[in-house]
């Protein structure tokens, strides 16, 4: 492959490849609130076909998924996992540059999804056609799965992989996120958490009453949810759900030294986020680094109930709602958590407490010394100014056990993020020049996957 | 006085008096938003000025305070209580017709403020014109105190009824509220109890996280909430903060003979709320009057942190809030719960969570033997079908104290409520068949207010 050719062609067009990551930016996607979904997977589908991929769009129970593939050169297959939906942009209010309005600012691309994940979508495109224009044709085929329903815990992914395990099968997949960490080092990640996101409803009343008499006599369930949710877990961090801790597997010594080669973060976090310390009287970099990935967690994301306007309202709810995730590590498995739950409630007296599953995954981690990471670290080398950080296991979630059980393939990483990406929050952007690096470590993996078996 | 020729006029021109009050509700004038305060107070002097009255309307750090005075034949003075202001009418979408837009429907004005208390300010307005056009002179003194921020608190009152002892002083002050209960027995109201209302706030970190890596390490500003709050008060409804019972002065038997003379509520509790039971395992009626009243309480009305709209947002809150209001008995001070409130969360930790006060008020009550409750009892005879129930103590709150010690007054009460107002909540409305009926009773406690010494 001519990779100078390839190179000049990602950094000769990366402005018309930054207008086609606008416009797909610019389609609001939001799976939570059911916004834009099939709009937006139309658009994801016309960007392939635009590559000579066949496309396909395959219905699921809730959002379709768009697949498309491109045969190649050799006979090796690449899978790519993306996803076209994104986090809901609230809090609005916190946006410098509306959220479904993308707009450049101090070389960084500034949208709802440009970090997560469209923006490693279009330049993993951004790639092929550099390939394409030096080479003609791609080194191996390559078959993109872009699923609407990632950040809703890809509710119903499972179901779709396992019926299509043939027309998915490859050797290799790379997932949506990839980068560099915060001191620009390349970073793989072979490893997620799995989560299990659940909505906590409790009601007490059929209307909110006025707090005066009844504050004393009919119950509330504002305190009844905040009584509930303090039985889940205590102030050391210790959750409370029965066994909830049996099936957690701590990580191997081989993790632990890969962990232990990861940059210093206590001091870059507490700067970043205005913190005064860590939970659980963390205070070495290791035990964050260990506590960060190989913990399972539970986190209220929302509470709702009752007035929360200006000033005071005199009011007993009838009604109070909890969002709560929990992050699960090897070899927790999110139905065991919905029944430990419930069974929790139930044992605390909060029978009356609804649980609403609102979706998740298993964990699941790739062997960090698998050739193919070997391979994407490989890709990495002339990109980056630093080698390769293996990170055996992050904190965050995807269905990338789904992947590994139904098509057994080993999972690698590539993309634009860094650490000022803010996926999920407001002002989520990405980084012009590592756009540029992922673009061209994406077009090396293709390369070294047509020598790949 | 013509006692009849008034009866008919308040019978008569119903009409009309309905439509001042709807003009009056079509006026937001939300004290908590800041919302339509001055404008309601211009609406609300035009009104008193057309009877005649003297109006001034005088300045307070908050919302101004509407007073007018008129003279009468006799040299005795009612100082009448009302307020301009509302609650909230959030949630907006729970109304069969908008807050703003009074709607007449089945015999009951439905509008935001109509029965809390617009209903009973203009109510009393048409007895004063009733009284005029039989009479052409009110028979005794008649000063309307009319404030702009009960809703919140009254948070500006106390410093202005002292700074005007001299001009609002009086014989007898009549409540802002008064009717029948469910049964439709006519009800006088002499205590209430006291309020400290606060909001409190965490806050973790200065931006939302991912709810990955992050739900591990850093503090969450929702969790620090839920466990702040549920130090507060246990499942069995004791509040835990120090001291906070041992102010409080329990019913005086005569107090409790005169609640036990109260009809059977809690089947209708039950039904009309859908409930299973009560708190604290009430178990009898004379149990839930005295706890609905003489009990101290600390209530969430309000909840809100991180992401709150459909599905899932992988999201770790920089910040929570809570509303909380405390019901305080005799001889309970506000001052003193917030300062409780603030050694309670040091001693548990919660150092960090911020107390904002809403405003407060202490409890207070009238002998329920005092002249002034015989002569409303008696003016109330030949208006309703029932005789006149005593209510020592009831479960909200007011700046009845206020009055009480600055203005020395006994308190009385008069008006068109009952058990299906919905104070404070979506559908306010109030009878006409008692709004007549509060006319009428008004115009008597003025009559007898001609004879009172």
């Amino acid at each position: 492959m001519n990779i100078q050719a390839v190179d000049r062609y990602i950094e000769e067009k990366l402005n018309e490849s930054i207008e086609e990551l606008s416009r797909l930016c610019a389609q609001p996607s939001v799976a939570a609130q059911n916004l834009g979904i099939d709009a937006c997977a139309d658009l994801v589908a016309e960007r392939l076909k635009e590559r000579g991929f066949e496309v396909q769009i395959l219905p699921t129970e809730g959002s379709p998924v768009v697949f498309g593939e491109r045969k190649g050169k050799m006979d090796s297959t690449l899978i790519v996992y993306d996803h076209y939906d994104v986090q809901p942009p609230e809090p609005l209010d916190l946006w410098k540059s509306p959220p479904f309005e993308p707009t450049l600012r101090d070389g960084r691309l500034y949208a709802r999804g440009v970090a997560d994940n469209k923006g490693n979508f279009i330049e993993r495109l951004h790639a092929i056609d550099a390939i394409l224009e030096a080479e003609g044709e791609l080194p191996c085929n390559v078959k993109f799965v872009v699923e609407g329903e990632e950040e809703i815990g890809s509710v119903h992914l499972e179901p779709f992989v396992k019926a299509h395990q043939e027309l998915l099968s490859g050797d290799v997949c790379v997932w949506e996120i990839g980068g560099v960490d915060h001191e620009n080092t390349p970073i793989q990640m072979v490893g997620m958490r799995g989560i299990c996101y659940v909505e906590l409803h409790a009601r007490t009343a059929n209307q909110d009453i006025h707090s005066g008499t009844g504050g004393s006599i009919f119950p509330n369930a504002a305190w009844w949810l905040v009584w509930a949710l303090s039985s889940l877990k205590d102030k050391d961090e210790n959750i409370l759900l029965p066994s909830f801790y049996e099936d957690v597997v701590p990580p191997t010594e081989r993790e632990k030294e890969l962990l232990a080669q990861g940059p210093e973060m206590m001091a870059f976090y507490k700067e970043k986020y205005d913190l005064d310390g860590f939970l659980k009287g963390i205070n070495y970099e290791l035990e964050l680094a260990i506590e960060g990935v190989y913990e399972p967690t539970c986190t209220i994301c929302g509470l709702t109930a009752g007035y929360q306007g200006e000033g005071s309202k005199t009011v007993l709810p009838a009604e109070a709602r909890a969002k709560v995730d929990f992050r699960l590590v090897p070899n927790q498995m999110p139905e065991k958590v919905l029944s430990q739950l419930r069974a929790h409630l139930d044992a605390h007296g909060f029978e009356d407490i609804k649980i609403v599953n609102l979706g998740g995954n298993p964990p699941a981690k790739t062997d960090p010394d698998h050739p193919a990471v070997q391979m994407a670290v490989e890709a990495a080398k002339d990109v980056y100014e630093k080698p390769t950080r293996v990170i055996p296991m992050v904190g965050g979630s995807g269905p990338n056990f789904i992947f590994q059980r139904y098509l057994g393939v080993p999972i690698i990483s590539s993309g634009a993020g860094d650490s000022e990406t803010r996926a999920h929050a407001p002002n989520e952007s990405i980084s012009l020049d590592l756009y540029v690096k992922g673009a061209k470590h994406f077009a090396r993996l293709l390369k070294l996957m047509g020598e790949y078996n």
